[in-house]
């Protein structure tokens, strides 16, 4: 049997139990943040030399401003040389990402109210952005299509890639992803110098406006160090799932569990449940799994380190763990979910009922697999078409709603001590014009 | 006369002269890094004895846990110890801010495809929100106002306020302005360690899900080290205005442009026109302002030293200006400005006609006047009630849906090396029960 944390709600110290196993420390590169800073410094300045020296360094192959650029030609033949199964598979989700990001949409809007003010808000797409793939072992063409299909979908008119290619190795797979989902230019480069690229531009690489797309500490770093230069993402910690289960199959929740478990040893899996028997079978059933999963080293460790089955008396309970969790996926694999759904506050994805695994929303069924980890679900959202763009208020203003509104303002920015400010309402209310 | 640039856009090197213009650095804190680690460090280990530590240190006064708080009847008390004039102006300007947010709400929504799949998209608000409001000589009730009322709108349970009070000084406005915008709890600290209490919570602040607000450069770089543990808004810049004029009274113009520039050395005003004429009416009408505004100096060295004034030969150059500049505030002082509009892509806010000073914007008109700064409008938006609140999705399939795709989605979950995920999905695939 495997080693998994049991919990339960009426044991002494609970609450303490639960944020103990909930402190993950996330590496987020702090010990790297010097080097990081050198090397982004040294692109701004030098670009391609500096993109190409660090790239020779890190990912072991000669390059110059013209052998990085992977062409549109070069992922169609990548599109070309995959198999029937990976175009269809990719097609199909292309397709769900695009329909669900579409439903994203929202309109602009303007209103006149009664004083005569008329106030708006626009939405516009950013101009360019730049998609960061992680390359060489942990390369996923999911995350190509989760990235590049909501900008595509926001109007975002140039969509740039960047992937390491380690040893001159280049997934096919990733670039048919490319292909499809509309990515118009790639580079074979990765790393803080990449992203000291995309952020500051080279001769050959564009600056952008964004940056998104998970990578290892070093990415993590220079991500946030470039924030303000361009936007990006959220900075993506490793990766948990709540299960909530009243019964079911404990097979299926046992491999639901263990698809978190086999991304990395800082995963995360919680199963909370008001049936103790279920606990058991399912532990059991974690542990016949991992007999013959490939990847059972990695989610062992993940289990037996942050792993914990959780017993709870009801679902008003249930609902108080997954609140303090706010975990990045949680499935509610219930006969009657929607009894707590509306006491969910905190959850990145909510996958309802028996049949949905958490696999069938990081592949294919259409919502964002880019979620806030590590209780971040608290106050931020999946990647969606609204991280694509941005909006501008817009106000509009008669000469009648300046009189109506006008002195209150002056009046408030003369309690705030700024004449000038308060100057441009006088000169308009004294107009007799 | 006073010392504005000019440029044309039919000089040589005009982008170039352009680019220079606008790269103000922005002072973000990186010289106090380490300084504000500590303070961060501290105040988590120890709470309220670190805290009042630093506050004794930095803000001159000797405090306790319980005598830093700040309660609703404080605040009742400096609401009914302001001027009639002070409570209609704040009253007015809460009522516009909430009426504009309001429109800023979403639905959530739900839609089944033809496969069967169920998808949605929850709006959940935050729990907690902190505020941090700057003290001493730079106290703005204004921006209690625009950022707590959007916060009340969106549905956020708590908002708690943390305003340093050097030697023990409060300005009654900003407490005035906490009571009718619906602060809930003060605290009379601030500076780094009061973003770390704010962050972690310490026996008498609770810790808080996001923290939003201006501050100095302790406080921007306090925020970015927190950045994860909790939310948090953009990080401001220096401020800035383009005015698109065409003619209108120079006097006005004049008055807007400096309005931006007495806020700080480092603001910047840009006027842009296609009338030679009006540029030169304009820098009378700005020195002869200068000359009686108390603000003077401030403004004459942002001016100096950051202001322009830019000659374009039509309104597409006019669009090209103002999108290279991405800015804060962008007055389209013009007869017929729906012309130009629909050519902008990028500004914080937008001020449409000759009735619309920034001003108006900043207090009253209803929009919010927290906006991205400093080039960064390419992709980022006006705080609004978004930022308090977060999205959650929502996946649903019966067993038919997952017959449909679920194949597509083991296909890839494979080809990406991850068994469990496949398993999760086969599990399912084979179950005929």
């Amino acid at each position: 049997m495997s080693n998994i944390l049991r919990l339960d709600s009426q044991q002494e110290g609970f609450a303490e139990k639960l944020d103990a196993l909930l402190c993950r420390e996330a590496d987020t590169g702090a010990d790297v943040q010097d080097l990081v800073a050198g090397i982004l410094a040294d692109v701004k300045k030098r670009g391609n030399a500096a993109l190409c020296d660090y790239t020779e360094r890190f990912d072991g192959w000669a390059c110059t401003g013209e052998t990085i650029e992977i062409s549109r030609e070069r992922m169609q033949e990548a599109w070309n040389s995959v198999s029937d199964m990976d175009r269809e598979s990719l097609q199909m989700a292309t397709d769900r990402i695009r329909a669900y990001h579409e439903r994203q949409h929202q309109d602009d809007w303007e209103y006149t109210d009664e004083v005569g003010m008329t106030l708006g808000q626009r939405i516009t797409p950013l101009d360019r952005v730049g998609l960061y793939v992680p390359g060489g072992k942990a390369a996923y063409p999911s995350s190509v299509l989760m990235n590049a299909v909501p900008a595509v979908v926001a109007g975002v008119k140039e969509i740039v890639m960047v992937v390491p290619t380690p040893g001159g190795e280049i997934n096919e797979l990733v670039l048919a992803a490319a292909y499809v989902s509309g990515v118009q230019r790639g580079f074979a480069v990765g790393g803080a110098q990449a992203v000291a690229a995309l952020a500051y531009g080279t001769e050959t690489i564009p600056a952008v406006d964004k940056i998104v797309g998970p990578g290892n500490k070093f990415v993590a770093a220079a991500k946030r160090q470039v924030f303000g230069t361009c936007g990006i993402d959220m900075i993506a910690g490793p990766s948990e799932i709540v299960v909530v289960a009243d019964g079911g199959n404990p097979a299926w929740i046992a491999a639901d569990f263990l698809s978190q478990a086999e991304h990395d040893e800082a995963a995360q899996s919680i199963l909370v449940s008001t049936d103790a028997h279920l606990l058991t079978q399912v532990a059991s059933a974690i542990e016949a799994h991992l007999q013959v999963l490939p990847r059972a080293k990695i989610a062992r460790a993940s289990v037996e380190t942050h792993g914990a089955l959780i017993l709870v008396q009801n679902w008003d309970e249930a609902a108080d763990v997954v609140n303090t969790i706010a975990p990045e996926h949680l499935e509610l694999a219930l006969e009657n979910p929607d009894e707590i759904l509306p006491k969910i506050r905190h959850a990145g994805a909510i996958f309802i009922g028996h049949f949905v695994p958490e696999a069938l929303g990081d592949y294919i069924a259409g919502p964002n697999h880019v979620l806030p980890t590590n209780r971040t679900a608290r106050f931020s959202s999946p990647l969606g078409l609204y991280d694509f763009q941005k909006r501008s208020s817009v106000i509009r203003a008669t000469r009648a709603a300046v009189e109506a509104i006008g002195p209150a303002a002056a009046h408030l920015a003369h309690r705030e001590g700024l004449q000038a400010h308060a100057l441009t309402l006088e000169l308009r209310l004294k107009d007799k014009s």
